[in-house]
């Protein structure tokens, strides 16, 4: 069997009129550009257009900006958001954690390995404990510890290094902080966090202890991203645990790891390829 | 291969203290019976036990009443509630309903093919429509209408419906009515609900209205006892299904049905099969 | 909210070359008809291409013998297999079943209650068992007994009974007899089989029996159109069930009703909605 | 909340007779132990008992030769095998791998930070590839190169390993080497194998390339107890995947991963903590 080469991504979104998907065919088609797989989506409800194109360019002498400026001519009167992504784009990422490594782990492995094609540029904490893991896979790790204090001092410290690492997405990876609104305004669109529940079932704190409380028989985990509601983000993903009675809170929290950061690779894996809209307070996500 | 024999259950809970396990299967050992499968448990947090044991008499002269009298002796300083459950024993149960019949149909099929082993008995329900499904199983209707004011009075004709039919358990299977106190009181322990969300999320009113506002990823049911607080009671099981973005409202209601049939179904068969039991706001159930 | 209103669904599949998506949505724009959703797949392996639209035709006047004209004379090119399906087309369906109803029960449920946009003609059973059922649902039952002997003959009647009601879709659902060659090759591509196994484990006969003695930790269900081979047609949905040492063979065989029915309804349903390809001995399934 | 205590675990099983739960539990209540939780289950078709029981022992002077005195007494009737395991008892492990590290990365990680209460004392790979893995862990990892000529002589260095560190337990982590019978009898009952397909479907090799060519629509992982029989042991768990029609065999690869890690984690899990017990080519898993 061959290999899927990487095709370039095309996303746009606009307002649904007709015509939307035939500017986007048309053009590739016109150009001499393949298209290998479409998803597009019309919400009757928000009234917007969103689609996602994986093409392989002509063979000689693609350009993006040609690309660019003849789309930009053709999509004019559609209001429309787009965006090209060239293939095995790699986003240079920012991980945030406290102290439980279970996400951080999986994602660097991911990392390591390939399977996620991002560029961990910077590890950022409130706490030192995960220094050395970080130092293993050879990526910087700042301790800026925080207190009510010093949060607004500490997240300019954050933003400044999100800023030195050019950073394109940031994720939070278990970071046990409540972030200030202007942070959550500078993250917005561009950061993913992962709650353990399956919001908005029990948002804010010890989210386990609140299931155990209510003797839920499954547990969850959601991914999605950061706004100015706590926990209230655009979700990206979820995913869920069976448990029983014979579980006390220890055990969901250790049960639920494992849902915890297949549901945050996924939200990433998602975002990366370019499969999440925002649509309002929900996404899209194609083919996830 | 061999169909297994119903066996014998015997149910207990009582504060957890030693020899707990010991006086139920030492009295079984020494009145000759075999012990088919235990579970139990204790658990830390409310300091209760709790055991199911299903066992086959020995051959000849077993008498459920010398079972009380002799174990009741041995039992007396543990504080035991305990209950004996003979083989096949067949409920009999009262459904209500309102105009949903997917769980209703479910749960009928069931019966009438012996998955279920209750008696369906009456079916009791605010509006006129599921009457010719009642019909063809040859099950009693009542057709009870209700409004804000005449809600105590309907309420007080189920209960007298429940009664002359000698009901053992009620099963909401989508009553779309909110229940009085009094009647829920009344209920208490033995109606189990069928709610369209993963309690504690998405309570009350059209809860495939608030998942789809929300944007979730999956959507779920829970089956609960009814209990004073609305959508409050004790969680028997639970079950989810997988969206997405392509899903209105109308496809959340319509793949919800699967979940909720199957999840009111798991609960009502634990619950008939005496491995559900109440430990405050929560239930332990035993290989459900 | 809005409800969805329906659309006309556009299919084809062709060699995978440059411009098959393009071919299709032009003409979409060029006509004035408006694509809500798009899916378009191009299989490396075969080097096929599959896209399925759903498009709501411009206000007045739309015919689908002019879209057959005009469109043809576009996808002349591209040796294309397409199809137009009109708003809410609603096939009509042969069930054929043996004594286990559970399947069927499931499939009559959801076409009286309008979810299975069908119209079951015809149910056709090598037992008398099911009759009753039917009845109720007034649909014509027909019991045609089957030996070695008769095999053939049976099979001309049943051939003789899906014509006369004019069928477009033959569903067997739980139908425990070993089809002909003759009769497979007849309902190739047309007929929907549920095997309780995750084919292409446990093919054959009681497959639950043999998943018992290997000591399985799930039990599954498969719907595969029918064709040559004996469960290895090609497969369309899937369905697991968690099981444990505790669950003899009926137990499996009670678990694995409940997701015997979801697949097969599944199936169907993405069958009728026109979401099913095939892919040479697999399948393409768009939204499922 | 308060912390679970880790118990003493009782594990045994023998012929179904009367009595079996009997002696254990009279033994633990005479003897001023506190149980915890009783698992057990008599398999009417193999005719055999087992039984698992968490027990405190009494505050002062808990001796386990005592008590295998003592209940050797007892049970000398019931023809029992049985074992006393202590709390926390941390067995060793010998991992095997060859290139593939997700097993691997998986169970350090779980190893490292307590959630798998193993003591990984050696990595043996036929791959140099993961020395670095090991190394970061301070594992020795030792690199045995393996041929169809060196089989018996690389196996026979293999043993030598498993003995010089006194494994208790051997997994096979994507340990990609047929084992010759000799070996696999001697690692029967001590070591788990985790094979990348929901077995007995697609044994032997490349199961992912068999499953996309049968276009399967889920994909599943089977860790097992090493027999034998090529990926025939009995099994201990199994994980399965949803998969679809855009998924290339690159895609079942990486996807299935996630599925294997965890079902191989699940197994050591509910081994370590004395919850599998063989029941022929089958097991019993007690709240696994």
């Amino acid at each position: 069997m061959t290999t899927k080469i990487a095709p370039w991504i095309f996303t746009a979104s606009c307002p649904s009129i007709i015509g939307t998907v035939d500017v986007v065919t048309r053009y590739m088609a016109e150009s001499g550009h393949y298209v290998d797989e479409i998803h597009s989506f019309d919400d009757r409800e928000s009234g917007r257009f969103f689609i996602r194109v994986e093409f392989l360019p002509k063979k000689e002498g693609f350009s993006a900006s040609v690309f660019d400026q003849e789309f930009s001519a053709r999509a004019k009167d559609f209001n429309m958001e787009w965006a090209l992504t060239e293939p095995n784009h790699r986003p240079r990422v920012a991980i945030m954690v406290s102290k439980y490594d279970h996400c951080l782990n999986d994602l660097l492995y991911r990392f390591r390995t390939g399977q996620l094609n991002i560029d961990v540029t910077v590890i950022i904490s409130n706490h030192p404990d995960l220094e050395e893991l970080a130092k293993w896979h050879r990526i910087p790790y700042y301790h800026l510890p925080i207190t009510a204090e010093t949060k607004l001092e500490q997240e300019a410290q954050v933003k400044s290094l999100i800023e030195q690492y050019d950073t394109e997405l940031v994720v939070l990876a278990r970071y046990m902080q409540v972030l200030s609104p202007d942070m959550c305004e500078y993250l917005d669109g561009r950061a993913i966090n992962i709650h353990h529940s399956l919001l908005p079932g029990f948002k804010g704190a010890r989210p386990y202890h609140q299931a155990w409380e209510k003797g839920v028989k499954m547990v969850g985990a959601t991914a999605h991203y950061v706004n100015n509601d706590l926990d209230e983000g655009p979700i990206i993903s979820q995913g869920i645990q069976v448990v029983n009675h014979a579980h006390y809170v220890e055990d969901l929290v250790a049960k639920g790891q494992d849902i915890e950061r297949v549901t945050l690779f996924n939200a990433v894996k998602c975002h990366i390829e370019k499969r999440v809209f925002l649509n309002g307070k929900r996404t899209v996500v194609f083919g996830g």
